[in-house]
């Protein structure tokens, strides 16, 4: 997507042809600073410090981490430490794991010579795949904002509600719930975007609302508290957000908040759609409230808020009283009954066991094998 | 209730005997700064600028500004005056009207000479009521946390969840939403209250909070996004929430998202109820979403934050990109179907037409009467 009007992914290879570039998310949406990654533990503190983050986007990461690794030394040990430091940076990323796997099998065909040149193969095609994944689901997701668009008197803009940062800067190009929006913007249909601020780390209303921007996209930021409101007033025509974890029969793991329009959208006739890379399925997952577990993270998250302060630099504030606790709860599910459809690489299909393993029967069956692996 | 260990209303005549005091609600929760009013203009100040804020408590403190007022000036053409720089304050808030209302016409009754007398007898008589109607949804709200308390392990708290700030801040003492959770936690029922910050204006996190800490009530603070994660696993036994505004039909307009955390109160079969002083209730009204006009505020308060810096003065970040605009609906609705009982000062009643219409028939003939006379 654009930045600054230049096409840009959010990782890349250095010209050096081995270093590896991010953007530090952190500083968004104020700067835009890009990082050097010179080493397996450069990539492991990116992670786990957040300047990278968004599922997709952390897995090609890790995968440049060890192509890293294997550059200062191709040995099995320095592979296995590598890959432990990697998955520590953020242990419960269901993609980061996924990553490091695959590019692990992949460099262990290889010989010791060849294992760096293998590596960054295989980061490189990671990426290529994200995105890949990402214009497909693109393209799938297009057909139902044009629906929408039809049905809008010419130029009436087709509203589109997302929640968190489920965009180009969470993977490595275009994004999984912005993917059809950019596309049908790209294509020339009105597209409006209500983009919750995603309290308490802000990621819509620091990232997907700068995103948006740089690429041209009209948007308004609301609070989270404001969705079910706009709904109730026929202001909101669908809901798209992303997925971090997606169970066997369709439930949703996704940023806190996401369950509250699900209900909202529901409760109002609006379409619930998720833009879903194959990736994040887990078919040995069933009831996703039962069964997944959710991270807590820091009360300071919901105690403090960072921003631009007023002589322009980055400052924090508290907003909470001493001696206040505070809990944090970083993701919800929501169940498939409340979802409209998945927008997968391979079509939009139906919130269901059914459908997926009909859409999906090689990952079920690999999912399954790695199960029985473990 | 307790402020620094000592019990205090939010609005109270000085010991001169005339001027009137409240606390800047801005500052807070970081500095208590008391303000003194002398003139209605500065009542009219402290109510435009939200230092005071709250439906009832406007209420009062407006009814003291008319005393104010006719201290300086007993004549009809500054009771006029004063009356219409009060209602312009703060132009939605029905219970200003209502104060003002109720106050002229009772010292249009008097003669010049006693009207001064007449307005701040008034004043404190709205002042007690209030804290009487209040006291009331604390007793009739008491035996609906009783009744979960004799269901749980000795000790385990009552898990209450409230949204935005109801509580003793927002009226003369007790608050409503809150009145029952007090009145609970002062008859040595162990309870909890989970805090919604409350975007975007924060009253949870910044007032709530507050009261709830400085009278010893346990409490943790949460993003407004968790409550709904919270009920899908059983940590919230009931939800009490105020009202700014009630229809006929039991339709209930308070903050932006109270709407949401019905929704999911009620797909997880989690109680919803709300503590509704009956001044609130507009019997004119019947489909608050169709039929409530939805004050839109600056967008600033969604792209800025205001916060206790680290050097300890009160300061705001910005956390929306330049460029990207804001929307700022300050309130929705709650259509009565999703509550599941109404904890009124004359006990707790369904929400339906019927019920409001046959525990308030004289509101209901008085509304009537009222609304044939503009």
């Amino acid at each position: 997507m654009k930045l600054n009007g230049v096409a840009t992914r959010s990782v890349w290879l250095e010209p050096d042809g081995w270093s590896v570039g991010i953007i530090d998310q952190t500083l968004l949406p104020w700067q835009v600073v890009r990082l050097q990654l010179l080493s397996a533990a450069d990539a492991a503190h990116v992670i786990a410090s957040m300047q990278t983050r968004g599922a997709p986007l952390i897995g090609a990461v890790a995968a440049y981490g060890l192509a890293l690794a294997l550059r200062a030394d191709a040995s099995d040990d320095n592979l296995a430490s590598a890959y432990d430091m990697l998955l520590a940076a953020r242990p419960t990323a269901v993609n980061l794991r996924w990553a490091l796997d695959d590019v692990s099998a992949f460099v262990r065909q290889h010989s010791r010579s060849d294992r760096v040149e293998a590596a960054y193969r295989r980061a490189a095609a990671i990426c290529d795949e994200d995105v890949a994944i990402n214009e497909a689901i693109g393209r799938h997701g297009l057909p139902l904002i044009e629906a929408i668009a039809t049905r809008k008197a010419p130029g009436e803009p087709v509203n589109i509600l997302t929640h968190c940062n489920a965009g180009w800067l969470a993977t490595v190009d275009l994004g999984t719930a912005t993917a059809p929006i950019y596309t049908a913007h790209d294509g020339g249909i009105p597209v409006h975007v209500f983009v919750d601020e995603t309290r308490p780390r802000n990621q819509g209303a620091s990232l997907t609302a700068f995103e948006l921007g740089q690429h041209g996209v009209p948007h308004t930021v609301i609070a989270d508290n404001a969705g079910g409101h706009l709904m109730q007033h026929g202001q909101v025509d669908m809901v798209i957000v992303g997925t971090d974890r997606t169970t066997g029969r369709g439930d949703v793991c996704n940023k806190i908040g996401t369950y509250l329009k699900a209900l909202a959208a529901r409760d109002n006739g609006v379409p619930f759609y998720v833009g879903l890379p194959s990736p994040t399925i887990d078919f040995a997952l069933d009831d996703g409230v039962a069964e997944i577990p959710i991270e807590q993270r820091s009360a300071i998250e919901v105690t403090a808020m960072s921003g631009r302060t007023p002589d322009g630099r980055i400052g924090t504030v508290t907003i909470v009283p001493d001696g206040s606790p505070a809990a944090n709860p970083a993701f919800d599910v929501t169940p498939a009954r409340l979802v409209t459809g998945l927008i997968t690489e391979r079509g939009v299909i139906e919130a269901s066991r059914e459908a997926l393993e009909r859409t999906f029967p090689d990952h079920a069956s690999r999912r399954h094998k790695r199960e029985a692996a473990e």
